[in-house]
């Protein structure tokens, strides 16, 4: 029930996509922070980490987060998520009053699972504070895929659905990629149709939909006003729902990107070298001080909880960046909660909108 | 004329259309020559290139490269892609007993370019020799996009026609776009399709047809026993047709790789953390000694031509790296002409072996 409740602030597919990464590495948290220790161990050999629960812990609220000792801007992305929103509402309002026609986000639940109908139910309460009119099937567990596959086919030939989103993760039974081939690419706003991929990568090609997540990071560095052209990028982590879309549109936007993977040597050098940091590998504080170059930069993507008995819950929330450590070297850095994690609903809302206008062919 | 004739050994429509930017820039090749000093200049203020047409210059085909001087072992891409083409000759042979199928290659020609009747004519001589059966439509310049999309559909419909290419450039009359889409994507042997390219960008996702000059770039890594995995890579230039796809073939080998780019700052400073280098940027001799690290290998896409009176046409042909110095750092370098050229005509007669293969499911 905790990891149900601890990612309120992302919840589209994209987010639960990743957060399932996380929660299973969460069933102990001890052990997720002993393997976090270890982890850096390994990584910085010539650091201690021993008290890494208390050097390397502190991720404040954008409230409290400007210490003295701290230089970075805070990157707030709560706020910038509600003035999207809020732009989203007046293009809503606008659209309804020109045309008469309302966005719709359809979200197909399949199984009982509390965390996605948590994410479910925070989307449905999005759509509602901007006014984009909510659709939901739930199935059971035990549905067969044709059953999904009938909910997909019915949302693609509704005019009043816009956006469908397949809550993931689906019951083992079922074959993901079968289900989401399915969704009409005209309405994937989710964004990773391969084709989507194909054209975000591509010079000259628009995607329809660019994923949310990747999105959010770019729409944050756009309203603090960073200058994306030019600098040097670092991609921490290369999936298809954060990395890899990250690093496509850093590189649209005119960056030099670079991305780190599992497989990189000298992480540590090469992220040094980075005007701009996306991290999105869900390891807790992996990114220390020492690996940013001064005035870098942070757009911290990870969720992830360690264990902290002073906290209600047992646990708190960190990102991929060890936040007390990277906002004395960084000149902005997000931070989480309330960094990346509203942005991703946002975009999704935004995807919406996008899809409504395109459809009804409204500028 | 001349430039008709320099590119013959990069013929598929891939290399055509990196060419035809080369050819743009070279109708003055004196200008060109120039171009490129004014660009070593800005790039490399503190080098002296006044004398670049003497001391940037070699670009030696394989048998008189390893001169004293040099370090690096020249990867003969002439040789490779005879090997390939001897394999692609049994392969062909094997099914053609086991099943009596022949791959057959379509290429539509339109309008009365001599090049690319050239292109077109060693593309029929290439499928000649491995036994793939070749088809060609030719269009009067004047037909509309009308008649060409016939001439695809119809080869679409062919179940002799296993790949199909439309040879660029199309007379200006015509989209590009659109009949290049026609194309069905199970016969696109140039793998630009934009479905292609997500897949090769998305993990766990396989693309039908990988396209040819990056392709071939990797196999000549691979046929020389270059580990790609965990080095880094830089690639140079971001074109659709070459550089991005190269990019994202080098990910999949889980190189940790950057992208340089126009708009890149310390392209000198990136360049010389690499490990491998792949440049297509067209730019001739832009890559210097000083820009390599030593032991890198590198793959040269560029091929350039530059003023030489001494040469019987009155111009020869270098890569974007610096021949003479780079062989003197590098650990191994593919010569231009006789490296990556003579690759791209291999992997199209690969992937349209491919392609037949999996239309008839054979293995």
């Amino acid at each position: 029930m905790a990891s149900s409740m601890i990612f309120t602030d992302c919840s589209s597919s994209t987010t639960s996509r990743l957060i399932h990464f996380n929660r299973r590495s969460s069933n102990n948290n001890t052990l997720l922070l002993r393997q976090c220790v270890d982890q850096l161990r390994l990584r910085t050999p010539n650091r201690s980490c021993s008290s890494l629960s208390i050097h390397c812990s502190s991720s404040p609220t954008p409230a409290n987060s400007e210490s003295e000792a701290s230089l970075a801007k805070v990157i707030d992305g709560k706020a910038v998520a509600k003035t999207i929103r809020d732009e989203i509402t007046i293009e809503v309002t606008r659209m309804k009053e020109s045309i008469g026609v309302v966005p719709g986000l359809a979200v197909i639940l399949v199984g009982d699972r509390k965390d996605s109908a948590t994410y479910v139910r925070n989307k449905k309460k999005a759509c509602d504070s901007v006014g984009i009119k909510s659709f939901e099937v739930c199935l059971s567990e035990d549905s067969s895929e044709e059953e999904v596959l009938k909910s997909v086919s019915s949302f693609n030939d509704d005019p009043s659905v816009h956006g469908i989103l397949v809550q993931l993760p689906l019951p083992s039974h079922m074959v993901e990629q079968n289900i989401l081939n399915a969704v009409s690419i005209e309405k994937d706003v989710d964004g990773f149709h391969p084709l989507n991929i194909g054209r975000l990568a591509m010079r000259g090609r628009e995607p329809l939909f660019v994923p949310c997540t990747p999105k959010g990071c770019i729409e944050l560095l756009r309203r603090y006003n960073v200058e994306i052209k030019g600098k040097r990028a670092v991609v921490i982590g290369r999936s298809n729902i954060v990395g890899m879309p990250a690093a496509l549109l850093l590189q649209r936007e005119d960056a030099t990107v670079t991305i780190i993977h599992s497989r990189t040597k000298n992480t540590e050098e090469i992220t040094r070298e980075a005007d701009i940091i996306i991290s999105a590998v869900g390891q807790p504080n992996m990114v220390r001080g020492s690996w940013i170059k001064p005035g870098a930069v942070l757009i911290d993507v990870g969720i992830n909880p360690v264990e902290d008995l002073s906290a209600p819950r047992g646990y708190r929330l960190v990102g991929d960046i060890c936040y007390e450590e990277a906002c004395k070297v960084a000149s902005a850095i997000t931070p989480v909660p309330g960094g990346v994690g509203p942005m991703t609903i946002a975009m999704l809302l935004s995807n919406t909108l996008t899809s409504a206008k395109r459809i009804h062919n409204f500028e």
